[in-house]
């Protein structure tokens, strides 16, 4: 079954494909991945180590190293899985702590042993049991944004209700809403949350509203119990802003146990530059995964923003692919799409996506819930095929 | 007097300088630094907005637009001030959000308002107040980290012992030293900072030790305290991993009110390419202050890293430029530092900085009290000029 938690096996070590770029031939190759050996775990001059313990135990391998392209190397590194310490923040560091600091080195892949990570149970729901939660099966899952920032709670409220009269799925705060004057945190909440509870009754639906709970280390905790206590259905987050594990550790949390949403917002720079940085996999699907978050929000290409079809591929593959225990997730491709595009997201996609259109369901008419309704009529023909 | 507080001053609304690249003509460049007031905000298409207060009140206003070279502009973009709800998470959010995720733009520079952030009194000592608790004048301070990953704490403690009593003043855990078995912290923070405290009996100086809180979003409060408990003089913290705003909460916590010590792990790709990102001032040094670090470590220009002399100066401007109500803070050059820089350091970046020579200490010859010493004796003499 798709997206259900596989039998946990896994490498030895806490194995890591990075490729390296501007090389002039294998002996630099090589030099350079054995720095990233250094660099990521002793961070001390290798002539310097006196212990012969800590030169075998702690310091990483190369494990495979070969030529992928003319200047471009792509090195496999294996680090002891003691040098993560269990924990999701060091085992960052150890990805690419410091050598996010050098040119040309960009982490593609990652592979971890089995109980790498004390604390990581992965998604709780994942694609599987969001399906399960929601109800649908057969199709990609439909979501929007509560927007534009600026109207009252009253006002976000009203276009929530018509949202889940027309037959979304997952109806979420616009990530830029926080706790600002004119839309506080704990109205908005409870407005947009009762009016999507009124819309379910209508409609037998079972839309969920996912308020932002992007916010400070010392407030996100009150967030999420208004969150709760309104009876919200999910939560939004931003972990480039708060932190992959701040979003680890709400998700793991037993007494919120509600579905995440992880959104790029200062991200970006991450997957920017094909010579640096994380792949789009890496980051977007198995960082997110590793922290929780059960759908992973993207722009869409062909929208306005910059990612590729193949770096879109590449992250949906991120979302999938197996990591004992941890359960898939959904991508969300979204970023200025439109409900005439929708045939070919599903077509790109198929169904394991959730589909989120914001400003363009504003487009077609006064009528929101119509244009709802017009939205997952086309998902449906699409899926159907 | 540098680092002092300065008086409460500021632009009526939040204005972020952008460089924009790959532009062809003035009118795209109109076209795309509206695309960002709009993308930063509202993040709404500009025709369907009907309300004229959000379009007035809401979305940002492009301030200046001037051609700085071939192909390339500068944006001065003016948020409205509630946009960011006074939190330094969606401050973030506003800056560089969304716009992470489009090519071709880089953040150069910003000026908040007065008030902007509620809780963000910026950097608890900054220069001075660093200077008063460690009691040094008229010299760049010293520092260095206790390395190898992979010794014990015993090990690490006996290290430190003599680090202190060779006068170094800041001795800081290796960043990617957690909380691994072969090092708990627990023990290691509780052995070493007694080490050090024994050391300052004997010298009498007023070394402090600084242990790595990057850590679990729900080990954090527990290790500050264990920390805290053992008497350590200060914190280190890579809010890259654990979240700018983390750090914030820790520097402001009147509970804890110990310096902070920001380390860079996993920031890299936000400066790695000068098209895209943020500037090395802006975050190194503007977005570290606000979030409440005392000195900012980063890697030198000729070391192991890539940063230039010219990124450097930027990254220093950054940590002293005038920003009302927050301190000046301490670059701290590192990465790869060697005795035999000392001069050029000296040099380069005045006394207003925190030198950290790690490996190389351990180069010259078995007494590492004696290095440390010598070390100390080339930055009086380069700065007695």
């Amino acid at each position: 079954v798709t997206g259900a938690a596989t039998p946990k096996t896994g490498p030895e070590r806490i194995e890591v494909a990075y490729h390296l770029s501007g090389v002039r031939n294998r002996a630099e190759a090589q030099a350079r991945a054995r720095d990233i050996c250094l660099e990521q775990t002793v961070e001390f001059p290798e002539d310097l180590i006196t212990s012969s313990k800590i030169k075998e135990h702690i310091v990483g391998r190369v494990l495979e190293l070969e030529r992928i392209a003319r200047n471009r190397y792509r090195a496999l590194i294996g680090y002891p899985v003691e040098v993560a310490g269990g924990e999701l923040t060091q085992l960052i560091n150890v990805l690419f702590g410091n050598i996010s600091l050098k040119p040309g080195i960009r982490l593609v892949d990652f592979r971890l042993p089995e109980n790498a990570l004390r604390v990581c149970p992965g998604p709780r729901f994942g694609r599987e049991g969001l399906r399960e939660l929601l109800l649908v099966r057969g199709r990609p899952l439909l979501s929007t944004a509560l927007k534009p920032m600026g109207l009252s709670a009253r006002e976000l409220a009203r276009l929530a209700h018509q949202l889940a009269l027309g037959g979304i799925d997952l109806i979420k705060d616009d990530h830029g809403l926080a706790d600002q004057p004119f839309s506080p945190f704990e109205e908005r909440v409870k407005r947009c949350n009762e009016a999507v509870r009124e819309a379910n009754r209508v409609t037998g639906f079972r839309t969920i509203y996912l308020p932002n709970v992007t916010a400070p280390a010392d407030a996100i905790e009150r967030r999420i119990g208004i969150a709760r206590e309104a009876g919200a259905g999910g939560l939004l987050m931003a972990p480039g802003i708060v932190g992959l594990d701040a979003m680890r550790r709400i998700s793991a949390d037993d007494s919120v146990a509600l579905p995440v949403l992880s959104h790029p917002a200062f991200q970006g720079s991450f997957t920017a530059h094909p010579d640096h940085g994380l792949s789009h996999g890496a980051l977007y699907g198995m960082l997110n995964r590793l922290a929780g978050a059960d759908a992973a929000i993207f722009p869409n290409h062909g929208g306005r923003f910059s990612f590729s079809p193949e770096e879109c591929r590449g992250l949906v593959n991120g979302t999938e692919v197996d990591m004992p225990g941890i359960k898939s997730i959904f991508p969300v491709p979204a970023g200025g799409m439109s409900l005439e595009r929708v045939p070919d997201l599903v077509a790109f996609y198929g169904r394991d996506a959730i589909l989120l259109i914001g400003g363009d369901l504003h487009r077609h008419g006064p009528d929101l819930a119509e244009s709802c309704r017009a939205f997952r009529r086309l998902v449906e023909k699409g899926s159907s095929k």
